[in-house]
């Protein structure tokens, strides 16, 4: 009761009611509880099935960057793993999509000593002239640091060596630091891995260029690299470095989303999206990010489709193309599909990791909310019951304007930054019960939701 | 009492008297508490001189490759520190030492698909031709295995993939790996990294080439890099990579020991050495392996001549060259001393790291084990008062035909191959409080055998 009270306290703040209560509503009637529902808890966590997919990603497959041949070869082994599965009308539906290419790059540390630094590129990044940049670094705790110094940017590498305060407070540096350094006649910029662990793995993603904005090459140094920069720099050492990148951005190449439905067998124009992300970044093999999500939101609708329990409304699995850079995949399926999105019932989308199943979170309307709270409460011996009103998801957050559900699917996520965009985010570090237990939590949730009378809006 | 018991046992079974065990003598009289002990503690643990030192090492001089311009820096900052610090006749004492440089290198998986790992050449390994070596891997568990599936090996490169089992079982595929691979026809040789972390950071360290085997390039691999490919091998996948590797071996170079005295009161002809290894790897800065011991080394004394305490004998620090490689430091050092090593009281070696101290391990005939053990009862509130017999250390084993007593400094091992002779092997690794305690036991430890009658022979 507790959970559902301050469910509802929430939702009435939500709502603009703050200031005048809504009277507290008698509690409703508990649901008579759907016999499947265990029957599917018990099979998923009886299957290992998911961890067998995640092998074969990481192993098989590799890395998946946009307009790669890793990109196509996962689509290749997802069309196949969900038509083998038992979906329906299993296909790839094109997208134009990013073709950045990284080629070899390197960070070399020239002064006060020479040593190779760790480095990776950041997504998106021009390249160096051949030969690199070698220039001296001005090293910056933050904007403000950046202002003060403004005129000892010119002709230099601007590197951002914030203090870890959470990814969204360090992440910025990687997204808009090139432009900010550039603005003050920066020649290049380094930024501090956006990384909660203190290692010498640097960590990529995508950053963002001003067209009105001279644009300079961008890398991340591991946190280590970083660290010992600032206290060089600290110690009033002249640094100067080497940066050599050859990457590059090709034109938009052809790709994929990659979709299958499990036909409703009442409602089967009513659509209950499940969606993940299946391009990655080329370090480790985005096994967090988010090979997981592909193979939960896969593993959910294969595990019904064995045990013959197809709902109502149709469950579609959408992998998309193309999250990590300009969300082309995101956007395609939105546009493609703009004519039954009213017909799109929920869409849910997994791309938090693996780690251990934490509920829901829902983009939509308040008393919907509540409504898919209750809905889930058969969820909570694998702790998957907690629904609240948040996030649901990049790709599918192309599909608000129509109106329909959007869910995130939550896990335990301390661990996450840790290996985020890294060569450490590989199968090693996913645990196969954690696995199961994600897909069963989200095997149900798609079995109550497909079965469900309830739109949702 | 229980661990002087325990001592006396296990020096009567060392002596081989186990089976008529020597009766129990009469417990010895506490020897009179030396206060001058509880003074050097006291200092020890309120100055933070060490860390200081380590930070300096770490951040202006670098990582420290016999031969190498960083190992030149180290030469030259500790002839200043132990200069500054008050230590008498401080000099640069001359060695020939290995002079291998790595240059560029890396190593690319070309199927069953492309991706970028992590490596780092063995030291000692040649290159690669130019262009580099493109081969079909055989991946191997164990000796074992390569014999059983050496019709296979002859043009590939093979990869020695074993379980971690502990440093020792691990570490013999990076030594000898190369030649028991090129014994077969392998044209090139990985190992996994011989690491206790499961992890995407590669871990360097020495080969041996016998003249009798043609000569083949080596590098390890990170664990999870070499997981990945015992992986794909156990998935039936061809592999293949393209290794490249500038590595050369130039003609030995001049180095140098450094060293310096304390020249003792009464008894300044009789020395007792403290001694690390000033070379490290060239990956992070060498921080633990063996940065922590050549300050805790150089500091112990330094504190001594701050607090102007000058035992009856000459406390002598020596900081070696080239214990990674070839051990001409070491070497040297017992040839150019030879005239004096019989008036070498003992010899400390600290080479395990700066984690939480431990006590000490003794090369020694077995009643100078125990009064050893005696002797460094005061350093019981530190944790270092154990002392059983064992291994001295890599460069003063070289003293051990003249008769001089080996200790090593020992500390708590249990993160030590979690980072040794990687990219981890950094200033963040330290500890300033364990630091502190080191210098305190070990500074400690050297007045009370400084000052002490004993010739522990």
């Amino acid at each position: 009761m507790s959970r559902f009270l301050l469910a509802l306290i929430s939702t009435a703040l939500l709502a603009g009611c703050a200031t005048s209560p809504a009277p507290a509503p008698p509690a409703p009637a508990p649901p008579a509880p759907d016999p499947t529902v265990a029957v599917i808890l018990d099979a998923a966590l009886a299957d290992s099935s998911a961890y067998g997919l995640m092998e074969e990603l990481c192993t098989e497959v590799g890395h998946r960057l946009s307009g790669s041949p890793g990109y196509a070869r996962a689509v290749a082994w997802a069309l196949a793993r969900l038509s083998e599965g038992g979906l329906d009308a299993v296909r790839a539906e094109p997208v134009l999509s990013p073709h950045w290419v990284r080629g070899e790059e390197s960070c070399t540390l020239l002064e006060p000593f020479e040593d190779r630094l760790s480095m990776i590129g950041l997504g998106g990044s021009i390249g160096t002239p051949p030969g690199g940049i070698e220039a001296e670094v001005l090293v910056v705790r933050d904007w403000d640091e950046l202002e003060a110094r403004a005129a000892e940017a010119a002709g230099r590498i601007v590197l951002f060596a914030p203090d870890w305060e959470g990814y969204g407070t360090t992440v910025k540096y990687r997204g808009r630091g090139a432009q900010a350094a550039a603005q003050h006649g920066a020649v290049a910029c380094l930024v501090r891995s956006a990384a909660s662990v203190v290692d010498d793995v640097p960590h990529t993603g995508v950053l963002r260029y001003d067209d009105a904005i001279p644009k300079i090459p961008a890398a991340a140094l591991s946190v280590l690299d970083a660290q010992l920069l600032r206290r060089q720099a600290d110690r009033g050492l002249r640094i100067r470095v080497r940066l050599e990148m050859d990457a590059e951005t090709l034109p938009d190449a052809p790709s994929a989303n990659v979709v299958g439905d499990l036909h409703g067998r009442e409602r089967p124009d009513e659509i209950v999206l499940v969606g993940a992300h299946l391009d990655s970044w080329d370090a480790g093999c985005g096994a967090h990010d988010d090979g997981t999500g592909c193979v939960i939101a896969m593993e959910a609708v294969r595990l019904l489709a064995r045990l013959d329990l197809r709902p109502r409304r149709t469950l579609r699995v959408v992998l998309f193309a193309d999250e990590e850079q300009r969300q082309t995949g995101g956007k395609a399926y939105a546009a493609d599909h703009a004519h039954e999105l009213e017909r799109h019932v929920a869409a849910i989308e997994s791309d938090s990791g693996g780690f251990a199943p934490a509920g829901y979170t829902v983009h939509a309307d308040s008393l919907a909310v509540l409504r898919l709270a209750e809905l889930a409460r058969p969820l909570a011996p694998l702790g998957a019951d907690s629904v609240s009103p948040g996030w649901g998801g990049v790709d599918i957050s192309f599909l608000e304007d129509a109106g329909v559900p959007l869910i995130g699917h939550r896990v335990d996520g301390k661990e996450y930054f840790s290996l985020h965009h890294s060569s450490n985010d590989v199968l090693e570090r996913v645990d196969p019960q954690d696995l199961q237990r994600n897909v069963a939590a989200l095997a149900a949730l798609l079995w109550l939701i497909g079965e469900s009378e309830d739109t949702f809006r």
